[in-house]
Formats: structure tokens, sequence, C-alpha cells
């Protein structure tokens, strides 16, 4: 499977000047979105952000769209690289849950514009947006199907599971990350983790 | 407080006949932006679909901005009164969630196109959307706490656990109610259910 973060082989970065001009194009594509939407966002403005000249945007870009797609993958991926070490070093299969919302809850408050830009692709981009969350809820039932071979977790854990964790997580984001961060991440999490915990945790 | 999904009051419909017309452009406005999102959809798109003139649109709405608030307003109005009085015939508070995500599933079969106008007013209407969820999130803690008091849910509820359910039932209802409804409604509302019920109810 390619992955649809990455530019086409055409358009792939060289050297390591060219990494942070991608790099720095991504970033500013990210506030220019994260502010205006992606309807009232511009190349210009991306470019006028990223300090590049507009020959260097479509160096790795074909449109608005274009950079558009690569961004949701991009931040998709963001998300992934942040959240899955931290769950690596988890001591059980339930812990991973914890640890898996907490830091979600972390990057969501670091990176405020998350949700504008991924929910903006459900009418941007469906299939870039229908990607974010079907791989993240498969990533999510595979560690839950690992756990429970492990025994931390019920025998009969699936794919709904899943997607009503995934879903617990993403408002629990949207509302204790974005829109109102004055409780600890930790307390949330902790909450969230013992409604998880008794309700797919093994039975001792 | 007034409610936001009723029109202003110059603009309330004096008879049945205003009435129907009223939900007649409601209905048509429903399917133009479901189909086209809100920058595509049009006014002459929406009387058209509703078969009425012009003037008869302006005799209840001022813009295509106020027909779209009043509709994402309608449809937050539409799942409450399809999904509450089928939660008020449940024998307690956990049986309560399951005909509430069970009710809200069949809603979400049947109306596919809410979550395209409901997420989009994250974008169109940012007051729309967050009242929304805010108001689905109060009804249910308000409902959670009631059944803390009857003994059938932990004294502990609280605000962050209706999030978490609202969370779960939205993503439920977006895999398995507008992306693929193959799977038997009530299955996955039983399998959401069993988690909440060890969850969060009361230890025997």
């Amino acid at each position: 499977m390619t992955d649809p973060a990455s530019p086409r082989e055409d358009k792939v970065p060289r050297t390591a000047r060219g990494e942070r001009t991608l790099r720095a194009l991504l970033s500013a594509a990210a506030e220019e979105f994260g502010e205006k939407g992606f309807h009232d966002g511009s190349i210009s403005g991306i470019t006028r952000r990223a300090g590049c000249a507009l020959g260097s945007f479509y160096t790795y870009f074909d449109s608005k769209d274009d950079i558009f797609r690569a961004l949701v993958n991009d931040m998709s991926g963001q998300v992934r690289d942040y959240v899955s070490p931290r769950i690596a070093q988890a001591g059980n299969g339930i812990e991973a849950e914890r640890i898996g919302l907490l830091s979600f809850l972390e990057f969501a408050r670091a990176h405020k514009e998350i949700y504008r830009i991924i929910d903006e692709a459900e009418f941007v981009d469906q299939a870039a947006y229908r990607a974010h969350y079907e791989n993240t809820a498969t990533r999510m039932a595979a560690r839950l199907k690992k756990a429970a071979q492990q025994g931390d977790v019920r025998a009969d854990v699936e794919e709904v599971h899943a997607w009503a964790i995934m879903g617990m997580n993403v408002f629990l984001g949207l509302r204790y990350g974005v829109w109102d961060d004055s409780r600890p991440a930790q307390e949330i999490a902790d909450i969230a983790n013992a409604l998880i915990e008794k309700g797919i945790g093994k039975p001792a």
C-alpha cells in the first residue's frame, strides 16, 4: 500500500533543504487552513506564511486541493507518531488506552487546528477523511485484539469497540482539548479509562 | 432561553399553510445542502426543490446562512424528538442508553445527510455546531445523573461520561449508520451498551 501522505514520486524532496521546504509548506498550510478554512485559504497565503516562492509550492504540490489532502494525511500521521510510541510504553492493554487518550488530549491542546482541518476533509476530500478514521480504528482494533490475547481485555473485543473508544477520544479531545482545556488532561483520561477498564477489561 | 431553531418572531408562520411552506423549505434545504454542501448549495436550488417562489423563501429566511442555521437547529431537534420519547420507555438508566443509541442509529440510517449538514456547521455556523453537541451532552448528563439517583448507574457519573458516550454514539452512527449499514443496528447497540453497563453500571 502506498502512503497517501507522501507526495507523488516525482515530487519527493531529494535534499535536506527540499525536505525543509516541504515541511515549511505543510506547517504554513496548517496555519492558513486552520485560520481561514479551505475555501478562504489560498496558495499565496501559504507561500507567504512559509516564506517561499510560488515556484517552490508547485515543486511539491499541484493545487490547493493537493496540499490540503497532503496536510490531512500529514496531520493524521503526526497524531499517530505522537501517540503510538507513548502507547508502546504501556504495561498492559488497558493502560495502553489510557495513555492513548492522554497523549491525544496533549496533542489536541498543542495543535488546536487539527479538528478544523481533519473535519473539513469531510467536505473537501472525503477519501482522506475516511482514511484518517479508518486507519485509526484499524490500529486500535489490532491493539485491542492483541490485548485480548494477552489476557488484559475480554476475548470478544472487536471492531465496534474500537469505533466506540475512538469516538469517545475524539469528542473528549474536542470538548476538553480544543474548546476548553481547563481540566487536567490526566483527570479526563482517568475517568474515561475507568469506563473502558470496567467495560472491556477481563474480569479478575 | 429562546429556541434558536425558531425563526424570528416576525417570520413565524401564522397559518397551517405557512407552516407547511416553512417545513417544505427546510426539507428542501436538507436535500440541497446534503447533496451539494453549503458553498455549492443555493437559495434557488432550495426553492426549486420545495416548489415555491423566491418570495416565500424570504418570508421565512433572510439568507442562505439563515436557512442553514435554521436547518442545523431543526435537525438537532429532529434527532432529539425521535430519540427522547423512545428513551422515556426504558425500564432503567442503562437500558435508556441502549435505546438512545439504537434509535440514533435508526435515525442516522434514515437521514444519512444529517452528518454532512451538522458537521458542515463547524465551518458555516460554529455556534449552531457547538449548541447541537452541548445540548445533546447536557441532556445525556442529566439523564445519567437521574439514573445514578435511582441506583442504576454509579454515583460519580459526570459530564465527562456524557461526552464519552455521546462521542461513541456519533462515531458508531457514522460507521454503522451512514457509511455501512450492513450490520443490524440492534447488534451494534447491544455491544456498545454492554461496554456502558459494565463501565458505569452500579456494581451488583
